[in-house]
């Protein structure tokens, strides 16, 4: 670090370090992009900007696309774009309407998606079906050119490395869910990750949006179990030990309703599907969620009466995560997405009365975008953060 | 950034980085350090080490101090810490029991340290009060051979920029305190800043405890008003304006009393000094908060109920702030410090039922170390940060 160029580790860093910078460019760009801008947006000269691309696109990071349109030099230039025929991720989730499996290209894109029935909550049985998804989404993706490199297992609850320390909505308790899936795909030589459903439906969100996504929003992921992704300055908040976001149980009466827990009046007590559903049965091959929207379309005074409860105590419980974290915009999704239009009225009137900074700073609510596909979709575009951490190391593997 | 080693802002750029790695390494020592520690802990050679000490000793930033302990070579080392005669903060703080005005060197330690009354809460009377003592401050420094450099004002309540958005306990609301401070001391040429006194408290706690202090905790701070100073990752968690950690306004019942704010029910009306005194009438000369201990020793049954719902409300409160954050280290400061004997217990008993975490991994819920004068500690030492940022520019600036 003392000077000089001719040190041979100094050059190997600053080569990888101005290849992640061209990747991460590329990452940013929504539309394709020339190597003369590359060279005008990182500041190297033109003959690095070659010989990196020539790199990305040897290590199928990167395509050539047909050519952009004129600069103000006036000719017309070959465009460079993320591969679509690349590396790829898989995504599985296990949710309140069964298990799905999705695979996301470098851009973004879906390219595949599948979904099965949770029949048996026990973890072996869920792995076992997760396990075999996986093997089916990988042959598709394979066929289709793309290579699989990461396999992110959504659950919904706390993870601590591969391990969930509770899911209470599968009955889960301290589940090594990583040891299981490796188990499972061990054979497909993908680096495996375990996550927060929440989180990763929110990573899925910010994915999605682009360049629109805010830097700081909150993601409520309604279901069995009620959970918060907590984006700040574009990155997930995750805490101490990863098992940030707990909203469903958050307080909102502390006298209220026991919860599984073990506290009382937590959010969960009001608003998860189960406590909106009231202990009222769904006809088989409807989703709660679709029962629920559909009895309070016919305007069933009990399901109303459960919505308006469960809207002010969502209300409730994210005043206080924007009074904690000063975040300006809620992402309602899961089930709350689904509902959102009967619940938004009774969320924005808490936030107006308990969020301090709602006098001078304007709050949005807003419904999530990916739908219940947010998590699996979140979790397979991890894919792109496990590259762009060293895409540089990522090609030299590959060779 | 394209190789080559004779580019001369490149080379400005690599000295002013190794400048700030090396002032990092001093900051981050308890005790004091050899040059060849430097060069080792840094990677840089001795030549360098020898050039750049040379510039921090010349800058007043550093200095030699006798000789350290025989290393492993067996010959005693010159050490080298922080200067206790260089640059210097100077915070002011505005708090329930009077205003107070601070200066910290650069090895943290508390120089001059001054108090007065609040009797005219009207922010121009003080701010006028508050330049009086910043002068009297900085003259006193000046004699001890210091030279203050920044002036950091703690207020209750969320800031942005220099404008205080809202301050309840003084009935403040949009008042450019930075302003306000500047038209009364800019003769002294300091460089001004206003923050919440929260996280400047927070910030203190740190700094104090040094090497002691966990990466993530919540500071809380009691008083007329209640706040919160949230580190994460050794860095304070400010949110997308910096209004983070309105604890006070966190919903304990949403059909509770009627807080200032306009909503029912915020911590504030359970477990601000207000609330515990319940209308009772303080002695003068006592502090309520001293008041407040006296009675509970004594046994009142009014003061004592109300204590432990304060401490009930404000774990509730708390629980939510660990479900969300993922935090285990609580420290309780300002009267909560000074109550903490009657406090803790209800506290702990709500954190162990509602937190889901506690499950399997402990918390941690202490008194704050510095006392009242944690904010106003923790203002002046801000000054570590200004300097850090880029200590280059600061020496440039000093020749």
């Amino acid at each position: 670090m003392s000077g000089g160029g001719g040190d041979p580790a100094r050059q190997e860093r600053l080569r990888a370090l101005n290849l992640e910078l061209v990747f991460r460019r590329l990452l940013a760009a929504s539309d394709p992009v020339s190597r003369t801008e590359l060279a005008a947006a990182t500041g190297l000269t033109r003959p690095t900007i070659t010989r990196i691309v020539e790199e990305l696109i040897a290590g199928r990071l990167v395509t050539e696309t047909g050519t952009t349109p004129a600069g103000r030099a006036g000719r017309p230039r070959m465009g460079l774009r993320l591969s679509r025929s690349g590396p790829a991720g898989l995504g599985l989730d296990i949710r309140t309407d069964g298990l799905a499996a999705c695979v996301v290209d470098l851009t973004g894109t879906v390219r595949h998606l599948a979904f099965a029935p949770l029949d048996d909550p026990e973890a072996p049985a869920v792995l076992d079906r997760l396990g075999r998804m996986a093997v089916e989404a990988v042959e598709a993706a394979t066929a289709e050119g793309l290579t699989v490199v990461t396999a992110t297992l959504a659950v919904p609850g706390p993870t601590d490395g591969g391990i969930v320390r509770t899911a209470p909505a599968l009955g889960w308790r301290s589940v090594d869910a990583g040891a299981l899936l490796r188990e499972r795909i061990g054979g497909l030589g993908l680096v495996c990750a375990v996550d927060n459903e929440a989180n990763l439906a929110a990573r899925g969100e910010r994915h999605a949006a682009a360049s629109g996504a805010p830097d700081d929003f909150v993601y409520v992921s309604g279901g069995l179990d009620i959970g918060a992704g907590i984006v700040l300055g574009g990155r997930p908040m995750r805490g101490s030990h990863g098992w940030g976001g707990e909203l469903g149980h958050v307080t909102v009466d502390p006298d209220g309703k026991p919860c599984r827990c073990g506290a009382r009046g937590c959010l969960q007590t009001y608003a998860s599907l189960a406590a909106i559903l009231g202990g009222e049965g769904v006809e088989a091959g409807t989703t709660p969620d679709a029962a629920v929207l559909a009895w309070a379309d016919e305007g069933r005074p009990q399901t109303l009466a459960a919505l308006d409860t469960a809207a002010h105590a969502l209300g409730v419980a994210l005043a206080n995560v924007l009074n904690l974290f000063d975040i300006d915009t809620v992402l309602l999704g899961g089930s709350f997405a689904v509902l959102s239009s009967w619940l938004l009225a009774g969320v924005e009137t808490e936030l107006r009365q308990r969020v301090l900074s709602a006098a001078w700073a304007p709050i949005a609510v807003h419904p999530a975008t990916l739908g219940p596909d947010a998590a699996a979709i979140g979790a397979a575009a991890t894919v792109v953060d496990h590259i762009a951490a060293d895409p540089a190391a990522w090609l030299a593997a590959q060779r």
